[in-house]
């Protein structure tokens, strides 16, 4: 069994820990409640490989049980975000695969962003340099993303002669930036830039290179000194409404929210605001 | 029988009327096809409470059949819009609810939504002051905003330990002003400024505050002189479309604008237009 | 047979070509793989008719089997896009049509966003002056959109008695700009100008009247040397995730990503890479 496998609920009396998780293909440490991911190869633009990518999967299957990390800040080492799939290691092989074998990688990369959009602790991507290809997808399939001017967003599958559709990218670039905007960026390739992205919703905000990751790093502190149950719902129903009527959607919210009224937080937060002192959320 | 109550359409014979209608909770006053609706408790920011919830709701259904009412223009008294659910009046007692309980009343602050939304008047809200917590989702659930600079919208579920996803913010947040700044938002309860609200398209312009009711009153008036039929008819499809395919979309249109062109409105401004007169519409 | 309905896959030995069509109600030519679709009634503001409608919907189907245009280039002739539906020529005809024909008839301009959506190629469109009613629908189902300063955008079907929902407005403007500024054009049938319409992602840049159309151009000759069979694809999947769930859309994207992996495109692409060339697509 894969250490990164917990158990399928947090039950009495076990705790999945992820703290002392040593990643194989980038760096990932555990500090108050906030998990660092690190892209580590910056001599090479921190590049993802077929190892990287079933780690990334793993690592994120495996948050949705963890019972120590409580938001996920994910970053490039360097001065660089992530360059994408690389050629050598990646295009190469693919051009030689037969069908099922292509849509092994293509569910694995798939897969990736399904994870990353099930775990129920925000991810904060920290966006400096280039962020390419599926690097790109990692950015937009984190919850918040901060950036630089200098940063440069590529959603250039058409360079090698893909479709813009990868990992999710006609589902998810639309609804951050526009469908306008979308097609532009996944037709071409081009990149958006770090004003682009800032005006166009795909940056929650711009930062200086020197600042980006200690931006991230208190917005996802922040958060796991929050109410984290409450955040995990929060995470679940910006999916689950994804594609639901108005009024199915409502529906749903009040069930989720009447849950949340039945948490030990919202108890907290009432006593607290009764006593005029500030709550001290423990996410249960 | 409720007062509020009409006849499930406006039949031959029978006209639904709520201009003489009293609100217990809030001020109701119609005048000219508009209805304005002013959250009324200014020294507590207008707050919103079991009662006035139950009565938005009743009014925005009632409003469904009333004959009387082309647009509804919606404000708080004073300098702030709403403050949303009362901690005292509502937080308060939540926390000694039931499940039963907690869900009879999340369905319920639901309900107002899907009221607002399934009336097939258009609401206008005008936005100064503080507009947090339910009252942003009374905004939200609006179909134009008229907001001020000093505004301060904040959907402050997360403060009081709860989850973004109330009242089906998690649905319309992300359609209005795109799926990363409304992530922001929703996990952190933090205010979004009137210079955001209008740059990210929640609010469609800003005013000063002496001049944003009489925006949202222009633009109610506008309207109500206009073909409120085919108004409803654009509402209704707003809604109805959220979640459809693009094609199954637009065979709805075709049957939708069908309907509209039988109206005596379409064949009145034809008229207007070769007798090169305004046209002058009548809703039916 | 119509000469504009080609076999229904381009199969072995045959290759339909649409680059001798001679348009009836407005000017089309194929140049390198682009074809320009010239509205060309300048005195009127080149308003649609029947005819046009017709014509519109039959050439678009009849793209989607086309092997030799590979993006479509539409524009108005003369400062003007396109006045929409002439109120002679069609609004006076409707006000004398029965149910039957009025659904024929909104099923029919319905039919050529269908088409404009179905159709691989990438549309693009170069809008100046007035882009009014069914002609800023042509412009809204369009992949992307070069405007001017002075382009006046208006979905004015209000205007005429009419609903905002037309040809699909309501499904596709509220993806493109927002929910809250699309009901404010749709309710009021206003203006949007092209400094609005840069900033809120209708038009994807702004460019001075005398070089909009080169940009289109620019633009469209540049996707014509790129991987088409791709771009046809990211084109299927923008428009077959618009409701799909994200899990599903990610499965969907894997499969078609999977058969774009095994085009020639994408070997030419990795062996033009490994020998430092720049990659020389075919579309196949």
């Amino acid at each position: 069994m894969n250490h990164l496998h917990g158990q399928p609920h947090a039950l009495p009396g076990h705790r999945n820990l992820l703290a002392g998780y040593t990643a194989r293909h980038f760096l990932f440490a555990v500090e108050e409640g906030v998990a660092t991911l690190t892209l580590n190869r910056p001599e090479r633009m921190n590049p993802l490989t077929f190892d990287s990518y079933a780690e990334l999967r793993d690592l994120f299957r495996a948050l949705a049980t963890a019972d120590d990390v409580k938001t996920v800040v994910i970053l490039g080492a360097g001065d660089n975000f992530c360059s994408g799939g690389d050629v050598h290691e990646i295009i190469g092989p693919l051009t030689r695969l037969d069908m099922p074998g292509l849509l092994t990688f293509t569910r694995m990369t798939g897969d990736v962003v399904k994870a990353m959009r099930a775990c129920p602790q925000p991810v904060i991507a920290a966006i400096d340099g280039i962020c390419a290809g599926a690097g790109a997808m990692l950015a937009l399939a984190s919850d918040i993303r901060f950036g630089t001017e200098r940063s440069k967003t590529a959603f250039l599958f058409t360079r090698v002669g893909l479709a813009g559709c990868d990992m999710g990218a006609c589902a998810l670039l639309p609804r951050v930036i526009g469908q306008g905007r979308a097609a532009e960026l996944l037709y071409t390739g081009r990149s958006m830039s770090g004003v682009e992205g800032e005006r166009w919703g795909f940056f929650n905000s711009l930062h200086a290179p020197q600042d980006v990751l200690a931006a991230a790093h208190a917005f996802a502190r922040q958060l796991a000194t929050g109410p984290t149950f409450a955040h995990g719902m929060t995470k679940k129903m910006l999916q689950q409404e994804w594609n639901m009527g108005v009024d199915e959607a409502i529906e749903a919210e009040a069930q989720a929210q009447a849950i949340c009224m039945a948490t030990n937080d919202f108890h907290r937060a009432y006593h607290a605001f009764v006593a005029k002192e500030k709550p001290a959320f423990e996410g249960d």
